[in-house]
């Protein structure tokens, strides 16, 4: 794939159309969206910089989708492929943006809001109508954007190749005697040569450093014997990747033997339990009983996926209590680990995909543990 | 300054206990602070990314300063130069985050919360607590950060130094028959070989061009007798740098080296102004009336300044309407200009502290009109 198939004014619409409705389902008079991933994927505008001016995509059940933006940011807006399925509203600085916002809403009205909506835009629309309520769309919509259409599961396809790219080429590079921050360094330009525009994490935990999920990478000099995390992704074509493998720098221990291949076994249980139907917490539950049964149950301290899409981490979620029964089109991870405190870690993860039989990979490099030099 | 002298936890507890201190007086129960400028100026922390996990700082006046952070993230934030000055807890995958946020707050509390916190985090400790109120920090305690001491003004000013020196720089290299976007390369480059980890903008406004106070760079090749603005800067030691000068390419018109001096006049009188007591808004008159008496006050369209410390604009802003006095120890621009639509634009900046006695400027270069090739 060389390229992206671009999308159109008609796909924004259509979108925005599927917003309206499903708030209104869910007891919604609109969905109030602001710049970020939401705003991507609507509209496909997206500001120079998130500040304190408003900027706010009215999806409600009383107008068509309105774009209210600050009068120096039109020019930018109205080059946005949805702006015009959009009417576009502005205000100049110096003007209160919450009066302008607020007669485009009920006074009583219910309104869904961008989770990562500022704030001081949720508290002045609150002053501006007292009456009104809102709530946040992960709570309301939680899978606003969690159904993928063709075209963007092509994207998270050529996304997904590249990372698994990236990771046959990695196998190939010194580790023994390099920081964690060089090999890091290596996957950045090896997801970029590959057609990433961005890149969003390039995680090398070696040896004890690999037993904290957060850890990135750092100074730590990457040993013979050292277990090693990959896990590396980012953008291409707008759409993310996110896969991990974890080596065996020379041979492998015994200990890392054991636990990786439990890891192994456990990622597999919870791709084989993909399906429509079935509740997002059954495919952390599949994961985590396999690796719960080989005694390891607390060392698996995060849940077991989250969806990708516009961005790498999005609902839905793998994890206890989330009862979404899983629908063809949803693209998650599923990445179960293992983490020894001040010893090793392992983790394993491929992004899976929903079909109408059971979960496609779009991860598919080798999965048992590889040694590197 | 060769590198900055570090901030102790001894210096981010006296920020806290000052934040605390400050809501009081506010009328506020306490201030909740999220990630970005106000949690790196008051902890040193900054996450890897802002995500839909619950990271909040409470400085309130039931306990002392308290950091809630994802157990994931409990050892990135340890790490944080601060952390010794707050009692951290942390809340696991799958807990309720505003559970955990509650129990530290008063049922019905009034709290200050950071402008760019989430809205799913707001909704959140607002469901938690039903009759807890929030307002933005920016409305109920806008001078937070305003206030610089020794060591945030040491680096102020080493910032300043280095863009002066990026001026002094940029003055010899080709401006005629190069993009505005070479110019600006040029000056990013020259920024950082001046020690910046971060270049925010680079503003190079020619001819035309510099008419527009939000243009940045373009593909426009500069001529001749071209009027070129020129406005950079960005973070050194965490701190920001922020001046404008305006050069001519050649031998300047009649018209420019009037509307030159009008503005040079006007920031001097700016900067004159400056005093411990006289309110913001009182620098913006004074350097207004200057250019308005000349008879161009139509075509100054923008505040004459803005705050600077972590962030590149902040309070206080001197602009109309903006009583607070100075207070020794505040640092923000003077930057007046003239904007004539279709033909040139002439600013003038300097970053200014405020003295016991009078104002300081950090950016000494200058401020005559100069020629470039």
């Amino acid at each position: 794939m060389n390229d992206a198939v671009p999308f159109t004014t008609d796909d924004y619409a259509a979108r925005m159309a599927r917003v309206v409705a499903d708030g209104r389902a869910a007891g919604l008079d609109g969905v109030l969206v602001t710049p970020g991933p939401d705003l991507v994927w609507l509209t496909g505008y997206q500001p120079t910089a998130i500040t304190e001016r408003l900027t706010m995509l009215f999806l409600t059940t009383d107008r068509g989708p309105t774009l209210l933006v600050p009068r120096l940011e039109r020019p930018d807006a109205e080059r946005a492929e949805g702006a015009p399925a959009t009417t576009l509203v502005d205000w100049p600085d110096g003007a209160d943006p919450y009066t302008a916002a607020s007669s485009l809403l009920r006074p009583a009205g219910r309104y869904g809001v961008s989770d990562s909506a500022w704030a001081l835009h949720i508290l002045g629309l609150q002053q501006a109508l007292r009456d009104s309520g809102y709530s946040s769309l992960t709570q309301s919509l939680p899978m606003l954007r969690a159904l993928k259409d063709a075209n963007e599961l092509a994207r998270l396809a050529a996304a997904g190749a590249a990372a698994d790219a990236t990771y046959e080429q990695i196998l190939g590079v010194r580790f023994a005697g390099r920081k964690e921050t060089d090999v890091a360094g290596d996957l950045a330009d090896l997801l970029r040569s590959f057609g990433h525009e961005q890149v969003d994490f390039t995680v090398v935990g070696s040896g004890p450093n690999g037993a904290n999920p957060h850890h990135e990478a750092g100074e730590r000099v990457i040993r013979e014997g050292d277990a090693v995390v990959l896990d590396f992704g980012g953008l291409m074509f707008g759409y993310g990747s996110d896969t991990s493998r974890t080596v065996s720098v020379g041979e492998p221990s015994a200990k890392l033997r054991e636990v990786h291949e439990i890891v192994r076994q456990a990622q597999q249980a919870g791709v084989d339990a993909v399906r429509p139907g079935v509740a997002c917490q059954e495919i952390d539950r599949a994961a985590r009983r396999l690796i719960t049964d080989a005694g390891y149950g607390e060392q698996f301290i995060h849940r077991t996926g989250h969806g990708i899409g516009v961005t790498t981490h999005e609902p839905p979620y793998m994890i206890e209590g989330e009862e979404q029964p899983l629908v063809p089109g949803m693209c998650f991870s599923v990445e179960p680990g293992i983490y020894l405190t001040g010893e090793l870690g392992v983790r394993i993860e491929d992004i899976v995909t929903v079909t109408e039989t059971g979960g496609l990979r779009l991860n598919n490099t080798e999965r048992d543990l590889r040694i590197v030099e």
